[in-house]
């Protein structure tokens, strides 16, 4: 089969984790017999300062024209610590989010018995950790109308939902429930808000479609105590996007594993496939980036977008066997080991599908 | 001296828990030559029970009229799983919130020696913790416009911050940070939200007022993975109502201590002493639940309401003690060692102050 990727590197690492998942792409392609076609397009920093927008027009068009994208990471500290400037790489991101109407974010954190000890939480209380976060990514308080007041010493911000928008994301919940172990937690503040009253009820409605799956209603407060305390406790997840950008956040970095995790998300006209971790500009250009976070974001690609499913777990296991013979990189070495670089790590697994 | 407490027992667990906490100030006060004046109120579902709404007039009076208001827990399994009751227990606590105009919610996490390995956490991630959280209590989206539209088909919630309000919360914050080490986290997502952009902004301004203070300002979803990796890497952390909802709840289980955990809600009037654990509904009447929150909330509001330092340091000498010998109940109790009673912690404590 013939695949056109758009290929977003970004700013910072992302280039070096994208050359990566490229190579480990053309490989797969080659070995399997299909053909890539990559066209790459510029977004973040690095297209601000080409052109001066953060998701200019042409990538739009490149990344629509796709079969699906493949995503690095932006951000450059220069725009840090400068709320207010006037234009900022996340407004890119955003503004790719809503203009390719990738509503859900699928999030999986799981754990690698091999780096099960990178854990900051005890081996017993991380073991078996298999969850998947479905966040709503083109609605609430991240698009809702904002602004000020009383000459700018009043700030607000709207969050809203509508029913449809519930219901698209929750669809997706239950349907990856029923792939999995049928258990879903919907996540909200329904004590307190509107807009989670409207997810509650509309999720509740929907249970009598999914008589398999069970669900759960969990106020956001007891999600984020039970994902440090049980996180195994829990399968998939749905949340509204501000619940979703904290929980999801949260829950990386309890698997020890945050340079492995994979994301997608997912639309109507396409998808896109990027590392949960961010553009790590300290390490920008020294080839010491984990490129296995994009690699396995690929896998998820050739799976969920293509339904490639050899493909991807063709990578998937040249990725554990790296890691089972400690081919990584430095934030994975153990003690005293010898650390890759980004691209050796690359290189190996190319050797080694 | 003399003191009126306003006494709100609440449902659930309150009234054991608070029952131990009176019998210790009562003790203290006997020790150190003070006379409290106990003023029960009724708030929370057995409020709605009694009277039909969560927070009386008449307990909002007596609240008004005490120095301090010592509070127990809130909220029955009856009102949980209908998000849309018209009266729930939970809008007499933000109602009380309101009308007492307890604007900052002071939620300190920190560790005891002898409860370390409880902590979900690695030994080496937690140790060291202590970190106060200064969560605004009075604002946000908490209190903003809410409704529905298109006949109800879409929800909206307004999350609003004045200037004034964000001066007020950080005012406690630098202040609190003057008394500690001198290091003050301003979380928020200034990089997506409006009302966040005018707290650092905010926050920013005041800077010049604290030379001392060194103040960092990181975004919800980054301080959610801190929290989890290097809690006692943060000092005092100041937010928005709504993170600091998720936040502290995260950071209260990270210790292992969630059941001697203390918090304050202070406001222009008055100041409110709580443990943070909620009414835990299957304990209730069976005389196991952990008392020591309350009794270190009850330390609290003798330090910070009414100033007396050694009266607070007996008491949480005391508790130390009683967890060092293991007078303890269920929740803390090690295996195969006898569990105490809720009556007999408190028992033990005013035997031993
Ligand atoms: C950069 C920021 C706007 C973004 C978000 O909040 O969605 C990021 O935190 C994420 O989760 O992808
Ligand atoms: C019960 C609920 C309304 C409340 C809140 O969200 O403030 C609780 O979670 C808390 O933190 O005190």
């Amino acid at each position: 089969m013939k695949y056109t990727i758009a290929l977003l590197a970004g700013d910072g690492i992302g280039p070096e984790v994208i050359n990566e998942a490229v190579k480990v792409s053309d490989a797969i392609a080659k070995k399997f017999n299909h053909e890539i076609n990559w066209t790459p397009a510029l977004t973040g920093a690095c297209a601000i300062d080409a052109v001066g927008v953060p998701y200019p027009d042409e990538t739009h068009e490149i990344c629509m024209a796709a079969d699906a994208v493949l995503f690095g990471a932006i951000g450059h500290p220069k725009y840090d610590n400068d709320p207010s400037a006037p234009v900022r790489p996340e407004q890119g991101l955003l503004l790719m989010r809503k203009k390719l109407g990738l509503f859900a974010n699928v999030r999986p954190t799981f754990t690698f018995p091999s780096l099960i000890d990178n854990s900051p939480l005890k081996r017993e209380r991380i073991e078996g950790t298999d969850l998947v976060f479905l966040r709503e990514l083109t609605g609430g308080i991240y698009f809702g109308e904002k602004g000020r007041l009383d000459g700018g010493e009043t700030a607000f911000d709207t969050c809203t939902y509508t029913k449809a928008e519930v219901q698209r994301l929750a669809k997706k919940g239950f349907e990856l429930a029923m792939t999995r172990t049928k258990k879903l937690c919907c996540v909200d503040k329904a004590n307190v808000l509107e807009t989670s009253r409207l997810w509650r009820e509309t999720v509740q409605a929907m249970e009598k479609d999914y008589p398999e799956v069970t669900v759960s209603y969990e106020f956001v407060d007891a999600v984020a105590m039970r994902l440090v305390q049980w996180p195994n406790s829990y399968d998939v997840l749905i949340t509204e996007n501000l619940f979703g950008d904290i929980l999801t956040d949260e829950a990386s970095v309890i698997s020890g594993s945050m340079g492995l995790m994979p994301s997608a998300s997912v639309g109507e006209h396409t998808s896109l496939y990027e590392p949960i971790h961010g553009s790590y500009p300290q390490a920008t250009g020294l080839n010491i980036a984990n490129p296995l976070a994009t690699i396995l974001s690929a896998a998820m690609m050739f799976e969920d977008a293509f339904g490639l499913h050899e493909e991807a777990a063709t990578i998937r296991a040249a990725v554990n066997k790296s890691l089972e013979k400690g081919i990584v990189t430095e934030d994975l070495a153990a003690k005293g080991a010898t650390a890759y670089k980004t691209s050796d790590v690359g290189d190996w697994l190319v050797a080694n599908l």
